[in-house]
């Protein structure tokens, strides 16, 4: 007999207990500690513990457990306008003395004598024209760098910290949460691809793999030699609106079981994620702080907005489909993340 | 002091040894048993030892660890052509009744009167026509299901297994031996995405997240209230030659580190994986086992092909960049996977 066997077991013992002890500590840890003991809370922790609950008929199955988020306005500031179109007013300013040109063409006229009202008037269109100008005509790996440089040294007009640090703390946590628990976190915004993943990882732990967005069109060539993708001043895909569904289909191939936005470029978003069978989780987060962050949603009576506007008509659907509101005033003890 | 512990620590001792033992059984174990000792082998395991040892300057990070794969000649058998070819040759045959006009109408009358040659006159345009007729016009979970029904049912002309059979072992043990060592493994392939996806799991262990291919346009709309996916006959993009680096930019956003193809269909993605820094491996599967499988590729002095085509220029290539050529005859103890 081995005679380490009497002596072993107690000792297992007491490892498995100590084991437990720490996870008991560990589960005991507030997973979201920026978010009030609301509803929204509430919807979170139950949608969690029905997904991954194996006698639960609404069980997930880890591989299905696909989250998708929307980012501006959902998981970062978008006031008082969504980060990127600050960075391609910032580019134009940039390039304007290669470009004299635009001091008398549109929209580019208006960028430089900060005529956003003349800005805005030029629509789709003009909006389209400033964002093929300043984010083609260089290699994908030239403009990974001029968004790195770009985040790395811009402000924000009113907090003044880094686009990157304005990113809502519940939110992270809840990304943190939902991997915690088998979730694979996608983002699948309006945004441009490649002006977001450059700092997905970083900011929010999701990997560049798990990052759908709008693209332009890239084409394959030698420049001294070696290979290059250059961006070329052509949309290739929008991914808003009805587009997120169909950028979901062909860059994940699944469909989510928990979708998150804030306006309504989400809508068809959080339809696609609904109409799946099994445990479902959709929620916006809906802009009412005004002290803290902003206030904006003609559906709250709110001032209605160029960018993520939420209208009244969303708010009802989310009513009958029991999509959960998620109000930054009463369900967020804090809205952005802690300096670094 | 803890009366457990003098007894407790020849027990951990003997317990790390017999952990110890199990690991090196299971390094033990050969996990490329379909590999002769040869150059092809040696090479990949070389190369995994350099990318996962942490003080070797060519180090690979896990999560840059990013192995793309071809599909068609690569993983799986591509003669006497395409599976997705024979796929939709058989759903003209099935939509047949419905299209009387398709009795006199090319390039749909070639296929119903089996004159491939007729056929593959009609070039890359009857080609496209065929693919948007048989592959469009439903829903992306109607198309779901036809795929996955044909794929259980249709049987390989020459050797009478059902296609998804019908994937090289060797490879097959190549994709799971670098996942093992942390690398995530994705299709990048000229076939259709939504053709792929509904067996890759099963077939490779590749989740639907990680196939890249081409892709035709999408819309969303609404059938009897319920959000659904239409296909609609429109190539939306063609994922092969120098559309692989875009693929993978687009799909993936991360050059990858391995790369694996058998024509000139992978030239550019071996190019683009080459041209970063750090270990990489870049290999082709050359089809020279007429006994076993099929032997094309002028390159070798073989007949050319219509369907994975290596040209000598590729060999070329091959031989001044370090690519190494997989020979089916030499390399591999066994092609195919053993039937389940």
């Amino acid at each position: 007999m081995n005679p380490h066997r009497h002596v072993a077991l107690p000792f297992l013992l007491a490892l498995a207990a100590s084991l437990a002890f720490g996870e008991q500590a560990l589960a005991g840890a507030d997973p979201l500690p920026s978010w009030n003991d609301g509803p929204a809370r509430k919807a979170i922790v139950g949608f969690v513990h029905t997904a991954t609950d194996e006698s639960n008929p609404s069980f997930v199955p880890p591989a299905e457990r696909i989250a998708t988020f929307d980012n501006d306005g959902t998981l970062w500031v978008e006031h008082p306008m969504y980060t990127q179109l600050a960075f391609a007013l910032d580019r134009v300013k940039a390039l304007a003395p290669d470009h004299p040109e635009w001091k008398t063409r549109q929209p580019f006229q208006a960028v430089l004598e900060n005529d956003l009202e003349t800005l805005a008037a030029s629509g789709q269109k003009g909006i389209a024209e400033l964002v093929t100008t300043t984010h083609a005509g260089m290699t994908t790996a030239e403009f990974e760098a001029i968004v790195t440089d770009w985040l790395a040294k811009a402000r924000h007009p009113r907090f003044g910290r880094p686009y990157t640090e304005l990113t809502y703390q519940p939110m992270v946590e809840l990304l943190t949460y939902l991997r915690a628990n088998g979730f694979k976190t996608y983002i699948v915004s309006g945004g441009g691809v490649e002006f977001m993943r450059p700092m997905t990882e970083k900011v929010y732990g999701i990997p560049p793999e798990q990052v759908v967005g709008s693209t332009i069109e890239t084409r394959y060539e030698k420049k001294d030699g070696r290979p290059v993708l250059m961006r070329l001043p052509h949309i290739d895909f929008i991914d808003d609106k009805a587009g997120k569904p169909v950028g979901i289909n062909k860059f994940i191939g699944r469909r989510p079981v928990a979708a998150f936005g804030n306006s309504g470029g989400d809508r068809e978003m959080l339809e696609w994620t609904g109409a799946g069978s099994g445990a479902r989780l959709m929620m916006l987060v809906f802009h009412d702080d005004a002290e803290r962050e902003y206030a904006y949603g003609p559906a709250g009576g709110l001032p209605d907005t160029k960018f993520g506007t939420f209208p009244p008509s969303l708010m009802d659907e989310a009513g009958k489909k029991g999509w959960v509101v998620i109000s930054m005033k009463n369900d967020w003890k804090r809205i952005f993340s802690p300096a670094p």
